[in-house]
């Protein structure tokens, strides 16, 4: 339709903290892969911060530089992918503002994502930011246009609102914003170590991607495993057990985890004996990830060179967007 | 506290049509006035118009020049005075996004014209536009940090809101807006043409700064006066008479007002007669506004320039505002 070789492919993350093996699992890994395929632009949200942690922004500039480390380090590539701030992109609020007025305060009322979060961060009145979140979520999306979005279950009812708001101004006004699909990925969720079904850092239960040998050594010592099994030599489960859950997302060696896996079944093997090859492998797994961290910690500026380049191109992007939807609504000097 | 000389004042309009003498007698006349005692910031807020008839923005442009030609032609002086476009300041919704996340939903859902709007405009959903209405405009006075926002009773409410918001943004972050003043003056109403107790154009009862002199006559003509009277010589009532509202607010002579009352209230003048006298001075007003308009008209550029001027004045403000709360979050590039 506009020319572009590549269908354009948007996500991105709040800069809240360091990533962990579940962000690997459950989406990391499926970006560096859909850079082939996609032209992606990946977004660090950091006015989304905002709208729950708007107390302390202080520590989000510190959050920003981890994200970015977690990134290039598991293989983003700021050749061919764009990496950019969402604060630096003031067209976005542009358009968040005039998408507001293309959606009920009602509609957002009903996003299932606010019951969430205002449960689960204690929010007994949301804020108009948190309430706007999936309209400014909408901004971003099409800022740049993008034709795919990848989103977990929970996120889908948000592209739903940016969809909505796509249509709504194309006919209102003028075809300027292809209607995002959503690639809902099978996205698979890592326990954390407790053995709790999701890693998350609120949890405590998280192994970082910039966690040392050690750390993660002493992590997986901890695991929780089987809880019926006393003994190393009685017959363990494999299924739910969050060791073996770790074996197959990051044991490149498949006929290693079914044998381990028989093993553990026959009570053959012990728990110290698995977790401790467990810890071989993500370290085996992180120690290239690892590397690269360092090299790339160790030229900050040019880290800030990546982001402020990413950051200009989506910029640019961003005044393209712009123009066409306020020529389309007819605004701006006579 | 900011080495600026003058106090600053920020009001403005929607440019959703012709201003009229209601206009005038309720704000215009006490902005020109203004001009000497404050540094005044006069704000076209063409996107506030989005939030209530965003479905046909196509006459906004129209709109904005009419008002232009409004504002200088009754003597807004743009030597003194900064006349911009709200939409050309996207600094404006920068902060208005940070503002958001300062604001609950429930704050917003209990001011007073929110309700009022719904109810006139018969809006049974109000969209998010809508309900952030007070906080773009809170936005826009906090843009150019206004010491002063002079408002009718009813757009009180919304100052308190921006009141709220800035203290809270001051306390959270550093202090960078002074919290603004109400200049609540004794905004005089101007009733219709057809004795409605308000002249609006919703109403079509309104007389135009832009009306030629036939049209004044002829809407002078049909003015509703007192119900009460038959003929030109029954006693006549003057108070709640428009008419009479009309020369106190326009004749300068107060001598001939109130001969002219007297003389009414003893049946000794008719209708007819006090309704050609009142075109007379209503025409005498506006006769040199209509020369300066018509001459400002002719030369279309610059009047453009003039808003292009203000419009770039207004930025610079807005460009050290946004630097100041960024600065105060710590947003930005690493």
């Amino acid at each position: 339709m506009d020319g572009r070789k590549k269908k354009r492919l948007l996500t991105g993350d709040r800069p809240t903290g360091r990533l962990h093996l579940g962000h690997w699992v459950g989406s990391l890994k499926n970006r560096i892969r859909l850079q082939d395929e996609y032209e992606c632009f990946f977004l660090i949200a950091d006015l989304h911060t905002l709208t729950t942690a708007y107390e302390d922004p202080s520590k989000v500039r510190d959050n920003v530089r981890e994200l970015m480390l977690d990134y290039l380090s598991t293989g983003i590539d700021p050749a061919r992918s764009t990496i950019y701030l969402q604060s630096e992109i003031p067209e976005v609020t542009e358009l968040f503002t005039f998408f507001i007025m293309l959606v009920t305060v009602n509609r957002l009322q009903r996003v299932p994502t606010l019951k969430d979060v205002m449960h689960d961060l204690k929010i007994s009145q949301p804020s108009l930011g948190l309430l706007s979140y999936p309209v400014l979520q909408a901004a971003d999306i099409m800022m740049v246009r993008a034709h795919i979005v990848p989103v977990g279950e929970d996120q889908a009812s948000h592209l739903e609102v940016t969809r909505e708001i796509a249509r709504r101004f194309n006919r209102l006004y003028k075809h300027v914003f292809p209607v995002p699909a959503t690639l809902i990925g099978d996205v698979p969720v890592l326990p954390g170590i407790d053995g709790k079904a999701k890693m998350s850092k609120s949890l405590g239960n998280a192994i970082y991607l910039s966690d040392d040998t050690d750390t993660v050594r002493r992590k997986v010592s901890q695991m929780y495993t089987d809880p019926t099994r006393i003994h190393a030599t009685d017959p363990g489960h494999v299924e739910g057990n969050p060791v073996f859950t770790y074996y197959d997302a990051f044991d490149p060696d498949k006929a290693e985890v079914e044998e381990l896996k028989r093993l553990y079944r026959l009570g053959k093997v012990g728990d110290v004996q698995v977790k401790k090859r467990l810890a071989e492998i993500l370290n085996a797994f992180l120690d290239p990830v690892r590397e690269k961290r360092a090299g790339l910690a160790e030229q900050g500026k040019r880290l800030d060179e990546i982001l402020r380049e990413g950051t200009e191109k989506a910029r640019k992007e961003a005044q393209t967007t712009l123009s066409l939807a306020r020529e389309a609504m007819g605004l701006g000097l006579p």
